[in-house]
């Protein structure tokens, strides 16, 4: 695909002086702003004033200039805009600004973006990701399409269930009668998917798509916690069977991790493809920050089920601390926060600001 | 409340010359140790004799003196606590120190205790424990008056039970057929108590109260392993049936972990209104290191079950490392042990020891 | 028993100029390798051409040499042997290395190894290693001979029985009617082992046996998950319950951990005492990484499972970080795969090379 110049390429084109982080308030926001700080690198907070009375006030040393806004429609305003790029302002994205601001504003936003924007549209649709990771070579749990087909423990997910209420699991030994009870039940077999259960350990993979190094580096991993299903599966089993609740998967809290060694041959091959996968897709490279998420089983097959084209929150468990992986290209400490700094800072010196914006 | 000079502050006025730290053996005591170490402040280790043997005199640079007891019933002699005034010592009390000393015996100490030792008293009793926390405005679990209340999942505990037989547990809709079933064996909806059963992800907040810097920091977060729950809940499910084993509680270990970011608001929230309900509650101010203890819900809400009033040792897995949250304060390395060591530098040098101990 | 002097003794007493760390692929080589770079140490990566390309070409900065070899089995020829002499190497051996050289070729191999290679010989059996930690004086499970002795919750494991299949769990009051239906399937209590069942929290602690500082020093815990046992156990019940698995346990993963501080007087202790035991048994010291595995009760006992004569992969959690513990030894920051690297530079430098190897 031919690659057209991005807007933030051009914006950036006309900045004067050296360029500043551009930070929204909440989900990694302080790490990226103690990062800045890390490298000298000027760092601007753009939060709503509760934000940043709530939290942000208490760390003024990290950053040299706050954008505050009323509420978060604001952002996207001319004049919001304007002061951002005064300021030489360079934006880095993450999951709660896409939330607050959506994603289809964030595609035309006239500021340069340190990311591959037009990774938003993909991610806006399932099916874009699914494929995208498939194009990629990068393995993603199966979908069976016949019972017969199925070598693993499966999901069988009913059309339109919500929460995945009524979903049932089953081995390849017990889903023809699964699948049967749920046509008694009126659900046809077209109806519903029977999907491969990932079972094993959750790995959530941080990596950093450098243009200036020309490299995709790794720089850590996190484990996720997630309410109700970690309290739950940690109830006394006589408790539990009293209450028999639904589980729930809300992200909660992150902890630290590394992987078998070994595992790093296919982790950081998956790096470099999914980087690859991206710049075929939207014609624009991928630059900083992303995630692959997903689980390895006792096959120690690293099976992915999502991605996220930004950072990550789980990357705070790093914040302020030399990362595992981030310590092996790397002689000075370095997290996700100060890593997306560092790429910043060398670009600006060396002349390469519109390679790492679009 | 008037405020009274604490005999802390009477006895730290008479020091001439640079306090310094005194540490106890166990719970916390290496951290503390090499925190001061690396602050530059002179330590203390006061440890029984068979405490330094298995432990402390394997790292004798850390710390300056030692004195050595026979047995902890030693500590409150006139003489130790002679020896220790000598030393200009300032104590760190810690949870270990209060169950060889008793609270009783800490709250009259004569020896400067760098913390607020009129909290010792309150945290003797329950009801003084969550009417505190209830009167910081910190959500602690519902107790449910009668079964219409409840919107929960509860636990219902019963009478002189020991730890935890019999409890029930039991949603909104079972409730009802719960408590019938308990006044069949003999209990009456008076007797019971029925409290909200937190499930979720356990976080335990580590604070710091400095009153040189005029703020509550907040440092570390960890999560706690225990015993037997923890193993049990990862027996294979067929095992653990044929066991039918009665869960226990005993705390073993501590791993790191980070909280998503928009919980800080609550979460540095909670600090300031702690600090604020000491200071109203025992007419002295909070001073250095603080622990609340509660569960996130699928609702992302805070609940907070418990409190310390002083280092918890969930701070140890950031011994010797940048605490992710220490890093937003201070440009060093910062975790608690250090961070104790620290106040007690900058109280020193800036005159100000006397605001520091009670 | 009388000390012959090793082979590597007799090799690196031959070496001119500083030794060179040889680090195998995989395992735990890339803290290894930045450990070495940490300490201004060259080190010589060793690694087949397809883990080379996967995986090390990337951190080339790290070492100065490699070694690369078509296959494993190229390692033990005389060509890569000299080569490796020639270079000044001294082998740091791990899990992934004995997996594709074999325990018994490394014993008699000609190259100094960093670390006692006559226990290689003991861990091949198991009957020999229980025997060495049982002469230690370190706690293990224990084997009840008959049903009347048990005191703890056992898991009955059955002649042949591959992979824990039909295993059974039992208490002290249920284990006389599990043998009675063992025996009714044909099983005589003679052919069973009644082993006591660790129900709790894993401790896997790295200790570090030096030669230089003439001490034992703890350096890090981890905690490990593996696949599918750790997803297993996290499924929400109802889906478990549809699935009936059999547990797996393949480890996947680690994560940071420390233990309760009182804990440290027997992890201590049971360091010292392995050392002391691997000295008398094999008539050389302990020298360098080692590891105890086991479970922590809710009665605060360790009991020991498990060792590891050389380093465990579960140091990585600490990779380029200052380990909890080993910031109590160190001025600087120090995990195990520096560690290794200083306590080779400290024996060149004091002219000790040969007390560090075999």
């Amino acid at each position: 695909m031919a690659r057209s110049r991005s807007v933030g390429a051009e914006i950036v084109s006309s900045y004067t002086g050296a360029p500043r982080l551009a930070v929204p308030g909440s989900h990694s926001a302080l790490q990226l702003l103690r990062g800045a700080r890390d490298e000298g690198v000027e760092a601007v907070l753009v939060a709503t004033r509760r934000q940043y009375e709530a939290i942000y006030s208490r760390f003024e040393w990290l950053y040299s200039r706050a954008v505050l806004l009323e509420s978060w429609s604001d952002f996207t305003e001319k004049r919001t805009l304007e002061k951002l790029r005064e300021l030489n302002a360079v934006l880095v994205p993450h999951a709660s600004l896409i939330e607050y601001v959506g994603a289809d504003k964030l595609v035309g936003l006239e500021l340069p973006i340190l990311g591959n924007r037009y990774l938003l549209e993909i991610e806006a649709s399932w099916d874009r990701k699914i494929t995208l990771l498939a194009s990629a070579g990068i393995e993603t749990p199966r979908i069976y399409r016949s019972p017969g087909e199925a070598t693993t423990p499966v999901i069988v997910k009913l059309p339109g269930a919500k929460g995945g209420r009524g979903y049932r699991a089953a081995t390849p030994e017990t889903l023809p009668r699964v699948l049967e009870e749920l046509r008694q039940l009126g659900y046809s077999p077209e109806e519903v998917t029977v999907q491969e259960l990932l079972i094993g350990v959750r790995l959530y993979v941080h990596y950093f798509a450098s243009r200036v190094m020309d490299r995709v580096e790794l720089i850590s991993m996190d484990h996720r916690l997630e309410s109700n299903i970690d309290g739950l599966s940690r109830l006394p089993p006589m408790l539990a069977a009293q209450l028999n609740l639904e589980p729930t998967f809300t992200v909660v809290a992150n902890q630290p991790i590394v992987a078998r060694e070994s595992l790093l041959a296919k982790i950081l091959d998956y790096g470099d493809r999914f980087a690859a996968a991206v710049e075929k897709e939207t014609g624009h490279p991928m630059i900083g920050p992303f995630s692959l998420e997903g689980v390895v089983t006792d096959k120690l097959e690293y099976k992915v089920f999502e991605f996220s084209g930004r950072i990550v929150a789980g990357t705070n468990v790093y914040m302020g601390q030399p990362a595992p992986y981030g310590s092996l290209y790397w002689e000075t400490p370095m997290y996700m926060g100060r890593r997306i700094a560092r790429e910043l800072r060398l670009a600006w010196e060396r002349g390469l600001l519109e390679k790492i914006v679009t």
